[in-house]
C-alpha cells in the first residue's frame, strides 16, 4: 500500500520513522512543511525537513527532537564569544546541512532537488519531499505583533498570545515536484500527529494539495492527548484562539477532510463526539515513547487505514 | 616607541605576536592584508586577519599556523557527507568567526569595526586594522589562466606557474580609517616576514599607505632565508617570475621603501649586497621558532629601527 504522509517536525518524524520501519521504502513518500523555514546567519534552515530526515537516517539526536545525535556546540559558542546571536541552537553537525543545503540553493537547486541529494547521501530510501519549493513563511499574529515563526517559537519561547496566522506566499506557491503525484497514487495519507495550525495547514494551504486530497483515504493522528500537546504549543494555540483544547477540537479542525481519526487511549471517552463528526475512529495508544512504540503506532495506523472508505 | 607593522598571515602574525610581548598595547598597530579575503559558502573569510588575530589572543593553532587551538572538524565533515566542497578547511571554532563576521558584514558594519570588536572579545589590546574596509582581491595570474587567491594558494596547491598578480578594486579602495593616522603618528613602520608579492604588494596598494610611509623609518624583515620561504610560495613565485629567490631580492623588491632590512645569520654573506642598495643592514636570527624566539626577533627589530635613520 503506497502511503503519503504530511507531516511537520517532532510528532511528524516519529511516526514517518514508524511507517518507514513497515512500508518498504517506495510506498512511503513524506511531504513537510517548510513554512517553518527561515534565514538565520546567512543560511537558508529548514527546521521541519532536517527532523524528518534526520529521525529516518538514524542521526536524529535521541531526545531533545531536534538537532542531531552526537553533537557539539563549538562553532555556536565561538560566535556567542564574538557577541552574535545564539538563541536558535545550531550544533557542529547541524551547521553543516545549513551550509551545503544554502551553498545549493544559492547555486539554484530546488529545495526539493536538495532534499533528495541529502536523503540520497544520508541512506534514506523513503521519499522526502518539502511541501513546495517556493518560499512560504509562517507569520504569527500575536498579542505583541506580527511575529515571524521562528521569532514567536524560539526566541520568545511561545509566550505571545496567538490571536492567528497568515502564510505568506503560498498564493504564489506551487507544490514541490512529486508532491502532487504522490498524492494521486498513494492508497492513503496519513495527516501526522503535528500541529495542525503550524505544521499541517501551510501543507493544505499550497494551491492543489488540498483538492488533491479529496476522494482520498485520509486519516489524522491527533497530536493532543488528554488536551495537552506532547512537545509544542499547539494546546495553547487552540485556547489562546478561544477553542478548548482537546483531540475533539482537531477532529473538527480536520473536518471535511479526513475519513479517519486517532485517538490516544487516554481520550477514548471522545469517541462517540468524533464519531459524530461522520469519521471513522481508531483508538489506540498514540504516545511514540520509543522506535518500538513508533512502529506500533504506524501499524495500528496502517491496519485502520485499510478499513476507512475513501 | 608606537610602531606599525605591516602583515600578510603567518609570518605576519608571528612578529606581530613577538612585538606584543614588548610593546605596550597602544603602541602597536597591526595594519593586515586583506586581498586574500574571499566569499566561499556564503562566509566572508579573512585568513591574514584571523591569523594575525588568532596569534594575538593565543587562541592560534601551534603548529599549523592558520586557524584556532583545541579546534574540531565536524561541520566541515557532515558538509563533506552531502557532496559539498571541502578543500577550504574550516574548523568549527573559527566557522564560528566567519558566520559572525559575514552577519555584521550583511548588516552593513564595515570591516574595520568588526575587527575591532572581535579584538576587544577576544582580550587583543592591540589595535588590529584591516588595510582597507574596500573590496580589493588578488588575482594570480598563471599559466593555467587567472585565478582567485585562494583557488591558486589552497585549492591547487600552488601547482599554478605564476606569470604575475593582480590587485582587483584598489583604484577605488580607501585606507581603513585609523590606518593613515597609525602610520602618521608610528616612530617606525615593520614589513614583516610576509610574502611581498601577495601579503605586501597590496597593501602598499591602497591608494594612500604608500606615500605615508616616505620620510618613516621604515623596516622589512627576509621572509626568506637560505632562498626559501619558511612556509607559503614567496620562494616559488620569485623563480617562476624569472628572479632568483633570496633576501637579496626581497631588499630589492622593497628598494626605495625601505631603510633598513633585516637578514637572517643563514644570509650574512648578504649583507654587502643589500648594504650596497643605501640599507642598513641587521644580522639575527630571523626564524621564529617558539614565543620566546617571536619576542627576541621583536626586539632585536625594534633596537634596529630606534638606529635608523628616517
Amino acid at each position: 500500500m503506497k502511503v503519503v504522509a504530511l507531516a511537520g517536525g517532532v510528532g511528524g518524524a516519529k511516526l514517518a520513522h514508524g511507517l518507514a520501519q513497515i512500508l518498504p521504502p517506495p510506498d512511503l513518500t513524506i511531504i513537510v512543511n517548510t513554512a517553518d523555514d527561515f534565514e538565520h546567519l546567512g543560511l537558508h534552515i529548514s527546521p521541519d525537513l532536517d527532523t524528518v530526515c534526520y529521525s529516518l537516517a538514524g542521526i536524529a539526536h535521541p531526545r531533545t527532537g531536534w538537532g542531531r545525535s552526537r553533537e557539539t556546540w563549538h562553532a555556536l559558542a565561538s560566535l556567542e564569544e564574538l557577541g552574535g546571536p545564539g538563541w536558535f541552537r545550531i550544533g557542529d553537525r547541524d551547521l553543516g546541512t545549513h551550509l551545503e543545503r544554502t551553498r545549493r540553493l544559492d547555486a539554484g537547486e530546488p529545495l526539493s532537488r536538495v532534499a533528495s541529494a541529502f536523503c540520497k547521501a544520508w541512506g534514506v530510501g523513503q521519499r522526502v519531499l518539502p511541501m513546495t519549493d517556493d518560499a512560504v513563511r509562517t507569520i504569527v499574529r500575536t498579542n505583541q505583533g506580527d511575529l515571524a515563526f521562528q521569532e514567536y517559537f524560539v526566541r520568545r519561547h511561545t509566550v505571545p498570545r496567538v490571536e492567528g496566522f497568515r502564510f505568506t506566499g503560498t498564493e504564489a506557491a506551487s507544490p514541490a515536484p512529486g508532491v502532487l503525484e504522490s498524492i494521486a497514487d498513494a492508497a492513503a495519507v496519513i495527516i501526522c500527529p503535528s500541529n495542525p495550525w503550524v505544521s499541517i495547514a501551510p501543507i493544505l494551504e499550497i494551491p492543489g494539495i488540498r483538492p488533491a486530497l479529496e476522494h482520498k483515504r485520509v486519516a489524522a493522528v491527533s497530536p493532543l492527548i488528554g488536551g495537552k500537546a506532547v512537545k509544542g504549543p499547539a494546546a495553547k494555540m487552540y485556547s489562546e484562539l478561544g477553542i478548548e483544547p482537546s483531540a475533539l477540537a482537531v477532529a473538527r479542525h480536520y473536518g471535511g477532510l479526513i475519513s479517519g481519526f486517532v485517538l490516544d487511549r487516554v481520550d477514548a471517552k471522545l469517541q462517540p463526539q468524533v464519531s459524530s463528526l461522520g469519521m471513522q475512529v481508531l483508538v489506540t495508544q498514540t504516545l511514540m515513547k520509543s522506535a518500538s512504540g513508533r512502529r506500533r503506532l504506524a501499524l495500528h495506523v496502517l491496519d485502520f487505514l485499510g478499513s476507512l472508505q475513501p
